[in-house]
């Protein structure tokens, strides 16, 4: 049996002993099996293994990261750079949503690796992909796809990514992460965007020649239009759409693209409707204005866009505005291109969170990567390149990770998880707009859908203090744009979990 | 047992009946354990899955592709582009060196996915990698490596990548694929060059403010040099310093960095010493003035350069040039960046190619993919930006990729691999270079190092030809540059596999 241990309230409460009285009350190590979680035992599992989550967070070290992460990460440093890494993990005994980290606390993850992990930790469906031994074949044995395919490569895109592609686009490029499938997206904007002024005709020689050269017309003097607060990658090209935060891009070279306002609502909602109406109008007229200017260096070719902006600061914008920029899209002629990297694969309640914005038809394009394992496009005929190797690199994405994602989109569907994502993500919003109400000084602007949830702090410095304070106290979530917190559970997250987080946040509030 | 079908020499062949007796007198289907190949079984395996390599191809199908990959491709077609696509492979099949594809034809590959697979098919030390349930947690359980790695990456770091770091290289940034790894390179090469010129200021406010909008100062005026015929990723960063094929750059933006030429040697190279020493002499000079050219738009950061270069041609460099280049890099303070994603891991005889050009010191920064199954590069400790977030991404690689990695390091040591490489690379370059002399007017140039050969056809319409005519023989090669094939061969390559190629290589030319 593990044995809790003092946590460090000193720096975080002024009534040390009142808070950790309040805090642990109901803090032993109880190994249930709360409702809809798996059990998940096997023979070759060392006995200390998990077998099930914790009933809430369990401390071991005084502080996290404890005194092993910290031996951990003083010996990475002399490898790698370190600085953001928070605290390393025991992933053999992690499980559910519960991470637990090598100095042995169990850690309430509502941040799942940068919501990488739809199903949280070691789910035993999961486990068992890699068992089936031509599942470890197609492991083991990647292949250069566009090249020579597995037999089952045609199938497998079919029965997996078409299964969950967004109405309207039957066509996928495969890649491996957000960034090369954001880059490939644009390369094939261009692509299609050049052969519409070309209509019939072949490249002409000047084309190819200056192509080589990396001078136009051959590389053509063309933008991709993106917003203030988007983030969509860390190459050069997805770099010059990304705008969070300076350091990011600082030294680097950049296209000099056109960068539009996204817009900045008021909450609530609904208290708030003229002023966002208002904000919607300007945003739009800006694109408009943006994508016809003759000021702009290079004509813009495409729009890309996160239905939700998440770096940025879990900027939402309303079905109106998505509506908008589409019609300009049309009207310009210019591509629409919806960055699904993060909001993808079910979090927001529907499987692609554009889906909420009943638009008149799908995107251009839609780019995926995080939940799904593995990164690509979702796209209309119309952006297929004709000639062989426009859209290629060695493996054009792996195999191993469509594996995973088809035996996660069954767990989706037989434990209705997006059911569970609107159900629980109602009671987990309702459950941050009590807390707001009650720290007013502290918090404000609780916003999102489904599981995809952000609440702002007064500012910078709380924001953080809170981060901290909650990691001590065994709650692992994220950051966003200057002062804002996102929470990013897995797709198995339940009430149960939302009362010990919110029990949690609010005897943390309490004590700054 | 499998049944041998004839095979369309009409097209190939003035004798048809002559050339298929040729060629396939010794053509029988023999289950036979070559030395070296390592027998696998396993007690799900299917009866009909093959145990070990075959004595040569085995060709079941009229051509190849035959009519069950056909239907595949069309298949493929209605979802993705898929021109590129040359036949479907059973990767349960396949093992060894040979390559089984969906007809039941059994291709020697000495293309192995694009030089990706360093112990060929079905390894049965690699399928044993993820039985071991640690190894299949660190699979499903993926983490985002910059903030929670697993408690064994900084030890895995050491034991295995930093076990096979160029001399002098310490450091490591670890990526997934080759071109987010050049294109994290080239940011760090940026990195360091502003902050030379800083010294010990801090970035300005106009720095951070212009990083935002995409416009320098923030926004770097500064670039790569790159050579032509040198391939580097297919990223709009990496593209602009890739110059191997009009149809990879057209249409995309790029920076407009400075291109220099890359040394083309005649062959053979004893008899051409003096043309190859002035080639060496003038290239260097052109890059000086590159370097320091006031018509450059943008000062140069650092030098990116493949030790042979692959996709553009298989066109080698002497240690001379190598040296002059960094020398170069020395005397104008900019970095010396090697790209060994395709060089690496082997294939040339050393571990890294640019090893057997006796460098003063290592190079800045050495990039890698490919053979290693993950990506990233190695640096000197200066390239370490000193803020977090700077090189930073979601998953920052894929441990799952380095636990291949280390089992793949584990049996080229065993099995002495490299030593096979220059063995066998040296058997297979003699046997090429007899066949080129006597196909004096199809063939020229046989050049490389270890098992990275290639030669040179009379043209490209005769290298096509070839190419296809092997593959319908049951050899797969890879093409590269205008007229070249490309011969990657995976490091378990033996003298009979050499033997099995020469013999059909020799036969086709006969025929053509």
């Amino acid at each position: 049996m593990m044995r809790r241990r003092c946590f460090p309230t000193k720096q975080i409460c002024r009534s040390t002993r009142e808070f950790t009285q309040r805090a642990f009350r109901n803090s032993r190590y109880i190994p249930l099996i709360p409702h809809g979680i798996h059990p998940f035992s096997t023979k070759s599992a060392k006995s200390e293994d998990l077998v099930c989550e914790p009933k809430e967070p369990v401390l071991k070290s005084k502080d996290i990261p404890g005194p092993k992460s910290i031996a951990l990460k003083k010996k990475l440093e002399t490898i790698q750079a370190a600085g953001t890494v928070e605290f390393f993990a025991d992933y053999g005994k992690s499980f559910g949503n519960y991470i637990c980290d090598v100095d042995g606390n169990m850690i309430l993850d509502i941040f799942t690796q940068k919501s990488t992990l739809p199903l949280g930790y070691n789910h035993p469906k999961l486990l068992k992909v890699f068992q089936n031994e031509q599942n470890l074949k197609a492991l083991i044995n990647r292949p250069a796809l566009g090249i020579t395919p597995g037999k089952d490569w045609p199938d497998r895109l079919s029965s997996v990514l078409q299964s969950v592609a967004p109405k309207g686009l039957s066509k996928i490029t495969s890649m491996m992460c957000s960034s090369c499938s954001n880059e490939n997206a644009y390369k094939a904007i261009f692509i299609w965007y050049q052969n519409k002024l070309r209509g019939d005709s072949c490249p002409s020689e000047e084309e190819k020649k200056s192509a080589m050269q990396n001078k136009p017309p051959g590389s053509a003097n063309l933008s991709i239009l993106s917003f203030k607060g988007g983030s969509h990658g860390n190459t050069l090209g997805t770099l010059s759409t990304s705008h969070t935060n300076y350091i990011r891009k600082l030294d680097y070279p950049a296209f000099e693209w056109p960068v539009a306002r996204f817009p900045k609502y008021k909450y609530p909602l609904d208290k708030n409707q003229a002023f966002n109406k208002k904000e919607d109008k300007d945003r739009l007229r800006e694109v408009k204005e943006l994508v016809g200017s003759s000021a702009c260096k290079c004509p813009v070719a495409g729009i890309i866009v996160e239905p939700i902006q998440c770096e940025g600061g879990d900027n939402e914008a309303s079905e109106e505005f998505f509506k908008g920029l589409q019609t300009i899209c049309k009207e310009k002629e210019i591509a629409f291109l919806v960055d699904e990297v993060q909001t993808g694969g079910g979090i927001t309640g529907k499987f692609w969170c554009h889906e909420h914005f009943n638009l008149e038809g799908p995107p251009d394009l839609v780019t995926f990567s995080k939940k799904l394992q593995m990164g690509g496009f979702f796209h209309k005929d119309e952006f297929v390149a004709k000639e062989p190797y426009r859209i290629f690199n060695t493996w054009m994405g792996d195999p191993s990770k469509l594996l995973l994602l088809e035996e996660i989109i069954h767990v989706i569907e037989e434990e209705k998880l997006l059911e569970n994502v609107n159900q629980t993500g109602a009671y987990f919003k309702e459950g941050l707009m009590s807390i707001e109400k009650e720290f007013k000084d502290l918090l404000h602007s609780t916003r999102g859908r489904g599981f995809f949830l952000a609440i702002t702090c007064a500012n910078a410095a709380t924001r953080d203090k809170i981060v901290v304070t909650l990691k001590r106290v065994g709650i692992q979530v994220g950051i966003s744009g200057e002062s804002s917190i996102r929470f990013r559970p897995a797709l198995i997250f339940k009430k149960e979990h939302v009362d010990v987080f919110l029990d949690r946040f609010r005897k943390v509030l309490k004590c700054l």
